[in-house]
């Protein structure tokens, strides 16, 4: 205390830390000793059997390594997908964790499927409960568990899934991982194309098709009404499954969302998926898998398998977070400031690049997808950004195969100031090259 | 409230309740009112297209969800394969949780491999840390979370996977979804069989052995300090991976556990699987798998696909409970619990069944293995036992193949009461099938 002129609550909470660590030991009545430990010297081992062992790699190739990697603290973010610390719901999911940290009853085993009341809110969200029943809810630690688990059930090994080019990273790593055979559908600005849809369905005979008809990651594209209908066709044709991730439904920032394909599925095509990390926090581990028929059968029977069952007291807070008269007020906040900041970058890009770059301003989610002049590179633009800790998406790693430019995924959810310094950033990066 | 004779309070909770399943609506300044929802009728709708879709099954017959499901909540139980409520560390839990709840960086995104102190501290459990450094854990939602990223990263499709017999259900259970070669290799009273395990490796080629070390699940029995060195001499010379599933490092009863293979592992062959639900509480979904090498690459790269991270609230109580003084206590005491409810199990056993049972008396875990007569049927007896309300687990499902005999699977976590009275009811049944 004296050395460093600090507070006895302060050396207290640095002894608490060390300790948690393992670094100090006190003993009581002796004192505090710094603990030894020390990590084996590893000159005598030898991993390099290992190599043969795994074979060849059926990774993602770093691609979620990379957009799940932590910036560095200082450095401006536009390349988060999740809403930034200043608009997350943390006051909300505090008071909600806290009181479902005290209900005994949700630490012991629950069902698998879920707690029953997240279900009902789920299974409700949809044509107001008359699409899924409760039953037919099953709940995930988050969105990618969801997809993972649902593309898992639903695809065989080595057998082809078409998806939307482009389409979400975390899906076509999920793919790649499980040994599918990614096959891209192009999509213009009303959506996937259905000719070319209808085509991959027969050409490849595949029986899955995952997509995100409303605010496409990254593209921002909202599958127009029309083309929902002929979706939905195409996949009744085809005797196959639509996987529909419905991460952004809220985030809609001009007027309502479209509504999901589920609404209008009658015949048990679509499997649908819903996330609430997206609209609260990160940390809000849960989601849901919809399906009805023997897919509902098929996913139970793997998601066993997966991880047996979310958290309870998460679940819970899940719940009261959602009828909370406070979520509307959260959630209006959130997409007006949302609104702003995308202007801002879209102001901002338009001052900066001109018409070196082309995109279309997204009415939902929160990122903007920014087409590049074709000779520069976006992995060459994003770590020259990199290099100035502005942090950027380079396009490559949301197209399933080759991607037809170059472009850039840009998140708006950073502040003001630093979606204009990062798009100044870009702007001088851009212009170098040219 | 004039109806019911109950307090405002209470028509006050249940109006919440119904709100909060969406039943009635309240309008404000209008009054409430009972919500119009209705499912579609579903006579229109045709599933029957989805069997042709979906495949062949590559589940596991449904183990895992008669393994999941919830028993009736009037029926002795003698199949959770968790610390029983009255067991439970609930109020460390609460404690914890609510203050975790509270720090708003933990909702934030965190990386992917978890908490910096949650890994330490798994990292320092090993051989005082002497084994694996924090940048080689990484933090899953649970130990069955951690075992299907495992053995999904190691395994290529097709492959074959050694696994003890009788072994963990719920790895059978992942090995056959993801279409995995199960090779199941005897144990006796010492753990695996070295000669078998050497013949399995050399004849399949596999590159991966399961198991569980320490009081495996479900027999129960300890790889003795002579075979602990033997399997890693074999898996050396075969130049494979071991995935030891150290599930119950926390529940030995006689002593200390013994180390793990881990510990002992100079070149990388031991994959670590930690997991903290089993000791504290099954809505702790917090485990660690630990990798070293290459083997550490490629499981990250599986991980990020699977499920991001796990919630930090969650991963920030684990840390707290496990560094609690009172941790230790609950530890002690939920101990002593389970030696005085095995050794009630055990004497009714014998006393119930006599010489028509055999078994071991654990020295760790919570789950007697019971031999029954050959031509009593373990499914047989579970069921009559289920029409009793008395719910035990069937051996089969614990066999990778073929099961050399008829078992069952009796947890001792259950109330003495319950424990006698299902030993006996089990008494009953077994005499009446002789």
């Amino acid at each position: 205390m004296r050395d460093h002129r600090i507070s006895p609550a302060t050396v207290e909470r640095a002894f608490a830390q060390l300790a948690s660590e393992g670094l100090i030991e006190p003993k009581p009545g002796q004192g505090t000793f710094v603990r030894q430990t020390q990590k084996i010297v590893a000159e005598e081992a030898d991993f390099s059997w290992q190599s043969v062992a795994l074979g060849s790699a059926r990774g993602d190739g770093g691609s979620m390594g990379a957009l799940l990697a932590l910036p560095p603290s200082d450095s401006l973010v536009l390349s988060m997908g999740y809403l930034p610390p200043d608009l997350q719901a943390t006051g909300l999911l505090t008071n909600a964790l806290r009181q479902a940290a005290a209900r005994p009853e949700l630490w012991d085993r629950l069902s698998m499927e879920g707690l029953e009341p997240l279900r009902a809110w789920f299974a409700r969200e949809i044509g107001n409960g008359s699409v899924f029943a409760p039953h037919e809810v099953m709940i995930c630690a988050g969105g990618q568990a969801a997809i993972a688990s649902t593309l898992r059930a639903l695809v065989p090994h080595g057998r082809p899934i078409l998806v939307e080019a482009p389409t979400y990273t975390g899906a076509i790593s999920v793919a790649r991982t499980a040994g599918l055979e990614l096959v891209p559908v192009a999509m213009d600005e009303n959506g996937v194309r259905p000719d070319l849809l209808a085509d991959a369905f027969r050409q490849t005979g595949a029986r899955v098709f995952y997509c995100q008809p409303a605010f496409s990651n990254p593209s921002g594209v909202v599958l127009s009404s029309e083309r929902r209908a002929a979706v939905l066709d195409i996949a009744q044709q085809a005797r196959a499954f639509i996987v529909e991730d419905d991460w952004a439904r809220d985030l809609a920032l001009v007027g309502a969302a479209p509504p999901p394909l589920a609404a209008e599925d009658r015949h048990g095509h679509v499997v649908y998926i819903r996330s609430l990390a997206k609209s609260a926090a990160p940390g809000l581990r849960v989601a849901a898998i919809m399906a009805r028929g023997a897919a509902l059968a098929r996913l139970k029977a793997v998601r066993g398998s997966d991880d047996f069952s979310v958290s309870g007291p998460l679940q819970a807070a899940a719940v009261s977070i959602r009828s909370a008269p406070a979520w509307k007020r959260h959630l209006n906040m959130a997409r007006a400031v949302l609104i702003e900041r995308r202007d801002t970058l879209v102001a901002a890009l338009r001052t900066e690049l001109g018409d070196r770059a082309s995109f279309r301003v997204p009415v939902g989610g929160m990122h903007l997808w920014v087409r590049l002049p074709d000779h520069i590179s976006d992995i060459g633009i994003t770590e020259e950004l990199a290099r100035q800790r502005v942090i950027v998406s380079p396009g490559q790693a949301w197209f399933p195969a080759d991607p037809p430019g170059s472009f850039l995924r840009l998140t708006f959810g950073a502040s003001p100031a630093a979606l204009r310094e990062g798009a100044n950033r870009l702007g001088i990066a851009v212009r170098q090259q040219v």
